[in-house]
This record gives structure tokens, sequence and C-alpha cells, in this order.
């Protein structure tokens, strides 16, 4: 038999993707624009769309996928990544019978409808049933995908290839013990003051200058486009079709102004990716940690940076009231950079924030093993954050009602918001490295090189390689909390100075 | 071999709908927020969904639909008309290749981009080479039907079918004959003024106003979104999901409430239909001319009568700077009917308009039978115009690329438009004998009997019986062009008195 070119697996992929593509469109609809009752319509269109797509995976990509397999060693090295990579995704992606993948997505629709609902009248009662009916499709899936030590390892290795809750303990472990004396230590410290900050801003300059910003930073609008949504996301219908969401609260500029910072690094990220191979490892996004990696940079190491902080200061100024009378842009660093225990995570500084993910890591794992009821979680959710950061939720909807995930069947997703700083600052020393002039580039407001940087390195390279693999050949090494407490202590430095 | 039931029928039918969903998803974001970048990706999008959409129908509707039809004496009456026509349906579709069906997807998603822009630029040239490319895939479509006497027939047919254009010839020619010298006689009475409508009225304002039209004619925004778009249109992805643009333009507010109110008609329609048969003949329209007549009987009948003019005329009078100082409502009345030649389409008024309608006809065939070129086409238009209207446009943008339908492959389409008016002056004087008090309440803002008239006769007939059929179960007969004249003959005569 001859075997198929590389050319036909790639066009097979393309094809593939473009129904990833419409199931993208779906649910960015469903987030900004679909009329609310349309819902159970479109989680029967999801559902759909997701089964015929898992059977296209199965009947259209793996066979040609293992016929290249077959005389992988004969292709040249890129193709062999490619082949070798999909090859791999598939086998576990096809674990999943069809009929799952389907109920999967219909519930996930209907639950994400019912978590909006329940956050907004705060009561978990309502979400209940129907996180108890994600939970048992996900123990499904763990089951059918299998596991060494327990099944949290078979959901958290679809976001974070290869890696286990027993590495993660180590990691987090380490990050806990550093992180929670320094809280101790910082909480000692005279105080920053931030309130300045919560000023009324009218909604519509506010979205004004998150535009602004965005093309400040070099945002296409031919190939983007910013909405508003209940819960902040970005997506990538496709490298020319990247999209974001923000929230404009009128007392609250800097949520949107993070939140934006945060999801344009998410959406340059797919906008880099290589149109050419989609549907192929080469085409598609490293990992979530990587992907969170992205976000981060541009939200913290460049957002929350001095020279950045100095570069828009004066923008800043003009859109308060009393445009930040007496207050420095070394002030408005401080403020942005304070750290203070927080019940959400959204608005977690980059000090707490990981012992948020470690609650959820806790709780996710204790419901996956079933020595957590649905029924106890929220009582668990506030006495582990009382344990981790010392406060309480004043309820559930800034409690255990906060985040989206659950809704969207994303249990296992957590921690690769942590292990995304922990990169994210693992590059930053690396760019800081290679481009010598960066932070004064950032003070200038010019992004350009350090936007090149991350394309070269890291948007053209897909998912040839797994997230270790990959930050070994930025940085010669592989993941260290070090270079994230290195750099949190010395901007700690200068704003408790 | 068992026989498969109705109930497998039904619930493959709702899969392959939901792809359709799908498609109509990608399309509605494709002319309200897509970022223009994105337009190739969506072309391919919409090509492959489209071939997957005509295998699903080969491959899984087709069969049940075969072993349906072998025992369809046996079966209730309802679903034997569901039976038969989808197979009827299904045969006809299924004579193109899957491959004609990808390729015109993704040629009109790319033309109707192209279309835009040539329009924006006044230039032909632009959008000349996309003309050509879906003429040749409709003659290659036109082939795979099959035809008794003309190319025409065959895509006429797939709009309103069992049509040829030898009956259109006969109803064109009745209607030309009644309305060229009732036009001329107009023209010769002293005339209506109607600048007092043509005032700069703030975009926002309008906003607004359109959007309490829908409220008072029963919109339900659970179920329904408006937006503004280059061409007004009404989509309906699933009867839970109805949508329709606008255009808002400062100094013509009654382009936009008349679009409004049309597609309103559009859009109650797919609100109606059928959740439970979506697929089916019984959860589909029935036809475009009957789909027209939907939007025509609100635009037309409802919403330029006299007693409905009178309901709206405090809020308009409102709304105009001068309050319409001295205006009465029989002067807006009239203003809105008045009768006078204009070089575009959807301006027109409702005695002209079918003569734009039969210049679109005749250039068609012409354009199919290949007695006419595509370089040929803009002298071609501009010479019919004036020899049916006695004007020519001012330029191309609103001349032969006024509209949107030749870049969506719509070719046979433009018929069904006249056919609509026709079929509404025919319900309307029906629904006027069976609601004897429907004037009255019109005049007092109350739709709700109109509405479930509607519902009872069209909505929920779905696509049981063919346009004619149906027409004689509303109304005792098939259709007449005399409904039509003696309710315009009426209307001018208090317009013109």
């Amino acid at each position: 038999m001859v075997s198929p070119s590389f050319e036909s697996l790639r066009q097979a992929a393309a094809r593939v993707q473009d129904l990833a593509d419409a199931m993208s469109v779906l649910s960015w609809d469903q987030e900004t624009y679909m009329p609310p009752g349309a819902i159970a319509a479109r989680a029967a269109q999801l559902g759909t769309l997701s089964g015929m797509h898992h059977r296209m995976l199965a009947e259209e990509l793996m066979p040609l996928a293992q016929q290249l397999l077959a005389q992988v060693d004969s292709l040249p090295a890129q193709v062999q990544l490619n082949v070798r990579q999909l090859h791999r995704q598939l086998t576990k992606t096809l674990k999943l019978p069809e009929a799952l993948v389907t109920a999967m997505a219909t519930a996930t629709a209907e639950a994400q409808h019912a978590w909006e609902q329940a956050r907004a009248a705060n009561d978990f009662a309502q979400f209940a049933p129907h996180l108890q009916r994600i939970l048992d499709l996900k123990h499904e899936e763990a089951e059918c995908y299998g596991y060494q030590s327990e099944r949290y390892d078979a959901l958290l290795d679809s976001y974070e290839p290869g890696m286990t809750a027993t590495q993660l303990d180590g990691t987090f472990a380490n990050l806990q013990d550093q992180l929670v004396p320094l809280i101790q230590e910082l909480a000692q410290r005279p105080q920053v003051d931030d309130s300045f900050l919560y000023q009324p801003i009218a909604q519509d300059r506010q979205w004004a200058y998150g535009l602004g910003l965005l093309e400040q930073l070099g945002w296409d609008t031919r190939h983007g486009r910013q909405d508003i949504s209940a819960h902040p996301f970005s997506i990538g219908i496709h490298p020319s079709d990247v999209r974001i969401t923000t929230l404009v609260k009128e007392t609250d500029l800097m949520a949107m102004v993070y939140s934006t910072l945060h999801e344009f690094g998410h959406a340059l990220y797919e906008r880099g990716l290589d149109a050419e191979h989609r549907g192929l490892p080469q085409g598609e996004a490293c990992s979530l940690s990587i992907h969170e990696s992205q976000s981060r940079i541009w939200e913290n190491n460049v957002g929350r940076s001095l020279p950045y902080v100095q570069h828009q200061y004066g923008a800043i100024a003009a859109l308060y009231p009393d445009g930040l009378r007496g207050r420095t842009a070394l002030d408005v660093f401080r403020a942005l950079n304070k750290v203070a225990p927080t019940p959400v995570r959204i608005y977690a500084d980059e000090v707490t924030y990981h012992l948020h993910v470690i609650l959820r890591y806790r709780l996710e794992r204790q419901l996956l093993d079933g020595t957590l009821a649905v029924a106890d979680l929220p009582q668990a959710w506030n006495d582990t954050l009382h344990e981790l950061l010392g406060i309480w939720p004043a309820n559930d909807a800034e409690g255990v009602l906060q985040d989206v995930h659950w809704s969207i069947g994303a249990l296992g997703y957590f921690p690769t918001y942590s292990l995304g700083s922990l990169y994210a600052a693992q590059f930053w020393a690396q760019a800081c490295q290679d481009l010598p002039t960066l932070e004064a580039q950032l003070a200038a407001g010019q992004f350009a090189d350090f936007r090149g940087w991350l394309h070269r390195h890291i948007h053209s390279q897909g998912r040839l390689y797994d997230s270790e693999a990959l930050c070994q050949r930025i940085t010669g090494q592989g993941l260290q909390v070090s270079y994230f407490m290195d750099y949190i202590r010395a901007k700690m430095a200068v704003v408790y100075a």
C-alpha cells in the first residue's frame, strides 16, 4: 500500500479543524450575543458537532496518522514530530466514546448557563445538580483515559500533558512554603494605599481606553475584536479570527485594564499559531500552562512593571476625575502590586493568587476521588480559603460559585494557572537577557521586539514539544520555581520599600 | 427488515439540522461581528460544514426516508406528508455532488465579501469574477437538477417548488400590464409630499424606537435579537433563536422602520416553526414566496395601513425635530405610500417594486441561458431599468451592485418577492374576513389575534403543502393577482384622493 503524504494529513486536519472552528464560533456567540432562551438549542448543536468532530478524528485523521507513523523514521524531522505528537493526542482523545463527548458538550453548555444564573442568584443549589452531572461524566472520562495512581491525573494530563498530581504536590508545596511566610511578612509592613484607584469612571471612557491599550500593544482589528461578557475570556476561532471579551465596572478601571492585558496575551498566542498547520501539533498551542504564561507575561511581567506603568501613567491620570492629584507613577505601581488576601481569585494579587489555585486543586482531587460530596463543597471551600488565606467569602457567589471552570467541565485545569505564572517568570528572565533594552522599550511603549521574541520562541513552535521541553529549549532548563520567587521578591522590595 | 420508526427519522433530522443551525450562526456572525480579515477562514469553515451537511442528508436521512416511503401508505396522514415531501426534497438536493455544494459555499462566502467591497467602491469589476464563478457553479447546479425547457427553471424550483418561468411569464405580464398604466396614471395626479419625513433624527433615538416597535408587535427578546448589518436580513438559527438586522440612516427614519417590520415578519415565521420537527417538512418554512408573504404582510398590509400609521402617529411625531407640525396621520400615510420610481429596489414603493423584480428576472434568465455576458450586465441593467421605470441609476452601486443576492448564489430567488406580495394581499383579504375587527385592533396597537391567525394558518403548517396548496387551504383558491391589484387600487384611491 502506498503511504499517504503528509500533505493529505495536513488537508484532513484542516477540514477537521473547520468543524472545531465552528464550535468556537458557537461558544463565543453563546457567551456574547445569543438570546438567553436559545440555550437548549445551542447545547444540542454543540453536542452534535462535538460528536461529529470526534468521529472525524477517529475515521479521517487517525487512519492517516497511523499510516504515517508506520514509516515515520523516513520522514523529515518536523514531520516526524507532528506525526508522533498527533498520534499520541489522538490515541488519548479516542479513548472516549462519541456518546460521552456529545453528552459532555450538551451538559456543559447547559451547566454554564445554570452557573451564570446560580451565581447571579447566589444560590449554589441551582448549580449543584449540573456539577454532579459533570462530575459523573468526568469520572467516566477519567476511567476511559486510565491513570496510574489517581483519577485526577487523567484529567490533568489533558491540559498539561505528562504532568501528575505527585509532581504538582512538590511544586505547590515549594510555592506554599515560600509564599505563606512572605504574605505574613508583608502584612507586618506599612500598608500600601490603593484606594485612589477605585473611583467612578464612565464605562464608555473605560471601554475606549481599553481599546486604545490593545492598539498600542499591536492588536490588529482586522483579525480580532473585543466584546463584553459575564466572564472575560479569549478565543481563537482561527489564527485570522481571535476574540477577547472584558467586563467594565464603573469603580474598577484596573480590573478592566488587567483583564484586557491578560486576554490580549492569550489572543496574541492564538493569532501567532501556524495557520498552514491548523489541527496539527505544529499549528496548536503547546499546553494550557504555556498558554497561561502568555497571558500572565503581558498582564503581570509587562503590565504590572514599573516601566509599563510609567508609560501609561499620563493616560491613566487623565481618566481619573481628580487626575490622581499628587500620586506618582511609582504610587500607581505600588497600588497595582499591593498584596492583600481577597476571596475572589481573579482579583487576587500575584502573591496570594497561587493559594487560590491550591485551594481548587485540593477540592477537585477530593471531588474526584469521592472523599468530598457536591453538597459539602461550599463549606469545604470556605474552610480551605480560611486555612490558606485567613479570610471568609461573604457568600457563595464570591466563594464556590465564582469560577466558570467547573461548569464547562474544566477539572484539572486550575494548576495550569500557577504553572503559567512560573513559566512566565522564567521566560521573562530569558527575554530580558535576550533583549537587553526590553525594559526601556516598555517604558517607551514599544512592544514589537517582545512580540517578535514570543512569536519566535513560543507561538511559532506550536505543540511540537511539551511544556517542559519547550522551556528547556528556550531557557536551557526545565521549570524552576525560583524564577518566580526571585521576580516577586524583587518587585515586593520596591512595592513595600 | 424492520422498518425504522418515524421517531428515528425525526431524531436524525434534528441532528442534521443541528449542523444547519451551526452554519446559520456562522453566516450571522459573518454579517455582523466577524473581523473582516477572517473571511477566507470563514469561507473554508462554511465549505466544510456544507459538504458534511450534504453527506449527512445522503447517508443518514435519505436511507431512513426511503425505508419509510416504502411503507408510507400504512402511516398516519401527517407522517405520510412529511415522508413524501422529505423524500422529494432530498431527491432533488442529492442530485448535487458534495464537491459542488462545498465549492458553492466557499465561493459565495468569498463573493459576498467581494460584493460588499465592490459596492462600497462603486466598482463592478471587483465583483465580476466572483459573479462569473457563481454563474459557472449555478450552470453546473442546474444541469445536475435537470429541467424541462430552460436552465432557470431548475434554480427557481429550489426556492419555489413546482414553479416555472412559463407560469411566471403569465403572472408577471398580468402584473406589468396593470402596473405600468397605473404608475403612469398616478404620475398625472397632484403629487404627494413626503419631504417632511426625511429629517435628521439621531441614530440612537431611531434605534430605541425600532426596538420599541418590535416589542409592541410581540417580539420576544429571550428568543431574538436585533443588530446592525450592511444589508438588513433575518435568520432563524432555531425557532428559539431568531435574529434580525437593520440599517440606521440619520435622515431616513422610515427606511429603518419598514425594514424592521419586514424582517420582523420573516422572524416571526421562523419563531413559529415547529421545533419538534426541525429538519423535517413539518418544521420548515413552506417556500420563499410564503416566507416573503410574512414579511410583506407586516411591512405593507399592516405597517403601511392607515390604522397602523394612526396608531404610531404620536410616537413618530415626537421623534421629528419639528413634531411634524401640521402634518396629520393621513399625511404620513400618504407620504409612506407615495408612488415614485427609484433605482433602488429596497426603497421602492409597493407599486413600482414589481418592475424591479421583473428586471432581475429577465437578466437572470439571460445570464443563465448564455445570451448575456457578465461584462455586459451593468449596461443591460441600466437599459432595462430605463425601459421599465423610465429612470437611470446614478452609478453601479445603486444599479447592478445594489443587491446581495447574486453574491450568495441566490439566482431564481427574486420572483419570490413579487409572489410574496401577491400572497400577502390574498392572505390579508382572508384575515380581514376571518377577523372582522382586525383594522380596529391595528389602530389600537393590538396584534395578538393577527399573530395567532398567521401561526394557525401558515407558521404551524410548515412545508407539508406547497405554496399553491397552502393558499388553497387558507383562501379557498390558488394565487390570484387580483387581490393585490384590488388592495393597491383601494390604497391609491386614498393616497392620491
